[in-house]
């Protein structure tokens, strides 16, 4: 393994971006997320700067156990004219309790004279003053140098003297940032170089100090200059997952990952880690609720597929006629395959896992499989995702297995009335008509949404047949709309995930109507439900 | 004006990309854009291989008068064993009257012998054959060498030879493609110095024959790539407007073009056309149906947007400060985001850019800058993005500035009934109750969910004061459901884009209830559009 950072500034840099806007709960399900992947850093944010950022730190403190990542703190160097020992802001990077803290701090002369409005040399003394104290009070110190490369560009020297100011404070790790994201590849490699070079950190052994990069994509080569920096010297690299960022975005951390590991044989993380890369950029995409960007090298949806014509039949031949590497070692697929071959294989495995067990070579069961496949191929096209609901996916598959599904109750009809008040919050009355042991049940439930009335007017209609479903807890629901910027009409996509107490599921609904989707995605969910308690049909 | 090569593939390669499909309407729109881009080349695609590019390049002929740019069809070497010169697919080439002919030729041993199914000595007679009768033809003959980086590391003889046959047959260009698009830059780099200097083609100047490059960008790097191939020589650049291709995509050649013009002096297009990038990317974009990616370089809407508090305070003194160059050279924008990580110094930029001109040093506008900067906080705590929703964030400001918004009308209550009809999809039926100049207005609306049947009584109502609002389009709604995971009462986010045709806009509304959340969120969208369309109030 080489001792290269791989620092993930996701939750920091990343949130920066337009639209994106993280909870507390999100910043801990990605930071979870990020652990998976095997990065070395996760920078959390900034306490002290912004509420929900101290909260971050004080939850994760208690709440998150990290296997192989170390979380990060970010600040900034103590306020001109102060003290680092009396400065608020420095004081609640200490309180985060955070190992590792993450200093930014000028090294661009017109930065220093015109944002800060101070002088030089103050400059240099909050750096040094800040990272002694913060070494002094045990934690390491990384600092980075916002504005590096224009900095440079301006006045070498005085970007160099901020650097060795930290350097001699303590610092650990002094990351060049170009902030503004201009910086093409050439450049960067020369500079970088001649940084190394200046203050005799040229790779990371053998010193105590080492340089590291952070780059914005806004020329297009957030990736290539953190390739290009690292081929110069630097050992500690920063980015973020799908590219987050603020304008054009971050360096995309898995592209830099997959390409300096795969590409370059520099290991950084292990291998089985990184063949989750494609699941985990989905995972937090759907955290964050940003659209995934199908064009993602290595991780995105389109990133191995090919359309048919001049490849296809190359590809019959030897599929790395076609492809930079195998998809596999990102978790990814080439879509050609998936279709067909893949796609038995994985329905034989997923039955044989619930237990089902298929025959390949037996003439029935390889008609189960060819239909679900077929079943399965049709409603993906339609909007289902079945990787994100697993349970909905079981129960289609023993839909198709005579008596594998027993039939609990059945659905009549089911109406929501939503009306605002005169004053305070809209409300929301569900009427469901089901029929459940030969027995009609009609029942009504309220709620502050119309979602929540229909899980409500369900749970009182089932309660006396089905008095198991009291454990049953709805604990997340996500709505997606679909192609609604084709200007066709848009279709709703609803995943519920369901809580019995010991495991989660997820079930999914899709049609026109939200409502609709949402009713199909809480009937899948309180099925499997029953399904799982091996509650007998009443 | 450099005379390196501006080469498009936006028709032909672009088109590659998944969910992409372009008419021949589509290509004569997508042709006259590119032109007025001010491109030197246009591949049109590939007449003979398919009807619609055939169909194409004899439209062409007659219906696309071209200010700047040639237009080039693409096509193969002749096949094995045949004659260039009665080779159906070549004919057609001649056929398609384009002065340039592009010509796709194998120069990796491997695609020659496990893909062509030739010998090596057939694939350079192929070549050989096919530029010198196309040249005999007077066309002038582009090479793109397919596979070229893959095929240099396996056999650099051979790839080489390849080349050596095309120019001494008469191409103008030898063009290297990065297919598989595994290329990193350092590698690319010295490839191509390599090959400029064993053909003796270094830099365009003094010789025949050019090297162009051609990238995709599976490892993220396809600009930077493209920059690196033409630091070391090439003077031929091949890409496609918003990165279209297959897979993760081509080169984007707006970035490649505005890095090469802009960071490092090479004129390249005359500068107005620069300035039109941005506009003829979205043009594009609307042709191709693609929703435009927001963190493009330079075009992207999120390129020059700002949302930290820390940025802000700096732009105000001087927006270069956090910018890596001046917007309005690619006709774009710099946008401030509203955000909880906002300041004054945000909201004061914000209202500049809304016309709302406040003095800081005055006491009542300093009042309202810390009132609405209090009322962000406030409502971001509880859920609002203000950043996603521009239009929100303008009525914000309005209703704190007498007189700054009207009042269009007054909602007094509304109501939606959902209903699972036996057959068929779920009907929403909705009811909204408003004042309009003293009146009181009641209508019904019907829809395939409940949003669409608000939306649809909401215009119901102000159809007779308002007709105005006949030309506002919802085209997008997205939905949040935020901190489920916390097990509190979820907060529901919804956010609206609506269209006047010429614009968008964004608007938002935050609520338990999912359908006050779009009740909200649409109230706000069509006040939005009757503020813009300086509607008086009736």
């Amino acid at each position: 393994m080489s001792d290269l950072h791989v620092y993930d500034t996701t939750l920091r840099d990343g949130a920066q971006q337009e639209g994106l806007n993280l909870s507390v709960a999100d910043k801990l399900t990605i930071a979870s997320h990020l652990d998976d992947l095997g990065v070395g850093f996760i920078e959390g944010g900034w306490p002290g700067a912004n509420p929900k950022d101290t909260e971050f730190f004080a939850r994760a403190a208690t709440d998150l156990t990290l296997k192989n990542a170390t979380l990060a703190a970010f600040g900034a160097t103590r306020r001109a004219g102060g003290s680092a020992a009396t400065d608020p802001l420095v004081r609640a990077l200490l309180d985060s309790q955070a190992s590792v803290v993450t200093l930014v701090a000028k090294s661009h002369v017109g930065h220093v004279e015109r944002a800060l409005r101070t002088t030089r040399e103050e400059n240099l003394e909050m750096i040094r003053d800040t990272v002694s104290f913060l070494r002094g009070e045990g934690r390491r110190v990384f600092l980075d140098a916002e504005h590096f490369f224009d900095g440079y560009a301006v006045d070498r020297a005085y970007a160099l003297e901020a650097l060795r100011a930290a350097a001699e404070s303590g610092a650990e790790v002094l990351a060049l940032c170009d902030t503004n994201g201009g910086m093409l590849p050439s450049r960067i490699g020369d500079v970088v170089a001649d940084v190394a070079d200046a203050l005799g950190v040229a790779g990371a052994t053998g010193t105590d100090t080492r340089l590291g990069i952070h780059c914005h994509n806004d020329t297009g080569c957030a990736v290539a200059n953190s390739m290009v920096a690292v081929d110069a010297g630097a050992t500690h690299v920063q980015g973020t997952v799908n590219g987050y960022g603020e304008r054009t975005g971050n360096a995309n951390l898995v592209t830099v990952v997959a390409n300096l590991q795969l590409k370059q044989g520099v290991q950084l993380i292990e291998p089985h880690r990184l063949q989750e890369s494609t699941r985990i950029s989905h995972a937090i995409s759907e955290v964050t609720n940003v659209p995934a960007y199908s064009r993602q090298p290595y991780t995105g949806a389109s990133a191995f597929a090919h359309k048919a014509g001049l490849h296809a039949s190359a590809i019959k031949v030897d599929p790395d006629l076609y492809q930079h590497l195998d998809p596999k070692q990102v978790g990814n697929d080439m879509r050609m395959l998936i279709s067909d071959m893949a796609g038995r294989a994985s329905i034989e495995l997923k039955a044989r896992e619930l237990g089902l067990d298929l025959d390949p070579t037996d003439a029935a069961d390889s008609a189960l499989v060819q239909r679900v496949l077929a079943k399965v191929k049709d409603l993906e096209l339609r909007g289902y995702t079945f990787d994100a609901a697993d349970a909905s996916f079981e129960l289609l598959l023993r839909r198709e297995v005579e008596g594998a599904l027993p039939d609990f109750f059945e659905v009549e009809s089911w109406r929501v009335i939503t009306d605002s008040q005169s004053h305070g919050d809209a409300l929301s009355e569900a009427t469901v008509k089901i029929t459940t042991g030969g027995k009609r049940v009609l029942r009504t439930g309220e709620g502050n949404g119309p979602v929540n009335a229909l899980d409500h007017a369900l749970r009182l209609a089932l309660a006396t047949a089905y008095p198991e479903i009291e454990h049953l807890e709805l604990i997340d629901y996500r709505v997606r709309i679909l192609d609604a910027a084709h200007g066709t009409d848009a279709v709703t996509r609803v995943l519920i995930e369901t809580s019995d107490g010991e495991t989660t599921w997820e079930t999914i609904g899709v049609a026109a109507n939200i409502l609709e989707a949402s009713w199909d995605a809480l009937v899948e969910s309180v099925t499997y439900g029953l399904l799982r308690a091996a509650v007998p049909v009443r």
